[in-house]
């Protein structure tokens, strides 16, 4: 039995313990908040996420105790939102993965380092980078509850260890296949945040279809530009693991960075906005990242720069976007 | 003052007629049914389409006599559906189009004959590369109407004669710009059809956004291996006039081909789903010529092969698609 530890208690971690316990994997499930985990022990079901799944406690061991979690597998799953990854890990000794194969399942990047996790986790906890995976590709948490038909991509630096783990995920309505790209998936995972809030802007200052497809192929020609320039390696970028995974964001009217993206298009603030949300979407962080690390690289980024631009600088969304439109083509 | 005639009726022909009219170009606008010429010349509205534009009569000049309209002209747009061209042009002598530049903006292929409509011109008409375009890119006519920003691309052999179609296109909501690309465009807007279709049954079937996401980066590797087969030219495929456009379409609620392809999903004969629909998706027809013309070039391509298999081989959606989520990475 395959021993594995989910660590978040999000709606991306509640799926993915769905899949790995379904498939007879040992699940040492982390979250940090006692409420859940004793709810999860007395009825089976996360009270916050995805409250529909069963979960069968023979495969599922909830618990708050997160060394001992990491310590009881061999996998360890990432799900935390980025913010709080360096919180969430605090207590654990620097060694706590070695030996380990350590899996990302987050898309974002460190704050305020501009790093991105398998970076963190390889500076701050030593995992080398043949035990690192990243698991992209279009996957709405929902539609995994829901068990309809999706396919993950785990990127990698060791395509046989990426094999072994996919084996983990297969299953009736999931498919997945290694690809030798970590950090290009990794960094793609988080410029598709940035394209869905572009979206959700343009869609609160009422631009159309047409130009959302617009904005979307441009995205596509920036992110290739970034990565080229960032680490080049030839990529197919029309691939699920990059397109696939920016569509479901960019389209999906679920999408937080989009709904976010959009209350700002109609004029909020940026506090408002998170007030009226309850949350923060990931790619308000994730463009201060990259605009960031970019004041390095020099790529023309015209899409995550007006993104930047409006919510760190509080230029006008109508004006900012007039003058991206004269960029697109 | 540019001469240019459009030709048909429908809501991309009005949008054109709506665009070069207000940029003062003179458009003849030759259309089948003389009640709606009527109506255009009392009203100034085509009733059937868009029927919200008030068009200028000083410019526009409605007519249902197409050899007067192209005489008149030296601009030609084409904006029939692929299946009437010949028909359409069946009463002009051959060298109708002589020293004039034809453009088309039809998203298909002759039928039986499964050329594309430039090489359908050339053959017929004597219409060398150089006088020929195409207008793609991510474009619902509807948006047009309601003047949201638009970003077309002119498909050429000779890149002036298409920066001159762009300048007169151009205007406050529209961007147009030149494009080295004739026929790898024509082909992409005739598949982006398919793929639209494709994403209909999925959703007829019950496929979430996750499939669909797969599917439409599926698709591009499809098109592309096509593309390269067929006519290999260096393409950035992520640009509007191709994933753009394919976009636009794959995503919209209000594509006919996807909406017909839903209807195929759940359940509907190809018969009754035309005749619920009162019309034919463009997708329906290009499909057999993609299908038929690969049978010369042999490329892998499982999505268009799956459509076909549905619609003209009468096999079952579901069973095809279980068929083809397999092939799918």
């Amino acid at each position: 039995m395959e021993k594995v530890a989910v660590l978040g208690g999000g709606s991306w971690a509640t799926a993915l313990v769905k899949i790995l316990s379904e498939n007879k994997s040992e699940v040492h499930w982390w979250m940090r908040n006692k409420q859940d985990v004793e709810h999860l022990h007395t009825y089976k079901h996360n009270p916050r996420y995805l409250s529909g799944i069963s979960f069968n406690l023979e495969y599922v061991k909830p618990s708050v105790a997160i060394q001992e979690v990491v310590a009881a597998a061999d996998w360890i799953i990432l799900a935390v939102p980025a913010a709080f990854v360096q919180q969430a890990l605090a207590d654990l000794p620097e060694d706590a993965f070695a030996g380990k194969v350590v899996v990302s399942a987050i898309k974002g990047m460190i704050p305020k380092e501009n790093i991105l996790i398998t970076d963190y986790l390889a500076r701050q906890y030593q995992v080398p980078n043949t035990h690192q995976l990243v698991i992209a590709g279009p996957c709405h948490a929902e539609e995994v509850a829901l068990e309809k038909q999706s396919y993950l991509t785990i990127g990698s630096y060791d395509l046989p260890t990426a094999e072994r783990f996919c084996a983990l995920l297969r299953n009736r309505y999931v498919k997945a296949n290694p690809l030798e790209d970590l950090d290009g998936i990794e960094y793609c995972a988080v410029m598709k945040n940035i394209i869905a809030l572009a979206c959700g802007i343009a869609r609160g200052l009422n631009y159309g279809d047409n130009f959302q497809a617009v904005l979307v192929s441009n995205a596509m020609f920036e992110i290739e530009r970034f990565l080229d320039a960032i680490m080049p390696q030839h990529r197919a970028l029309t691939g699920s693991a990059y397109l696939g995974d920016l569509l479901v964001t960019a389209y999906s009217q679920f999408s937080r960075n989009r709904t976010f993206g959009n209350m700002i298009g109609r004029g909020y603030t940026v506090k408002s906005a998170q007030v009226e949300m309850n949350m923060v979407a990931e790619g308000y962080y994730a463009v201060q990242s990259i605009y960031e690390l970019n004041k390095k690289y020099k790529v023309e980024m015209p899409i995550t720069n007006a993104v930047y631009l409006i919510l760190y600088d509080r230029i006008s969304p109508t004006m900012e976007f007039e003058i991206l439109k004269e960029k697109l083509t």
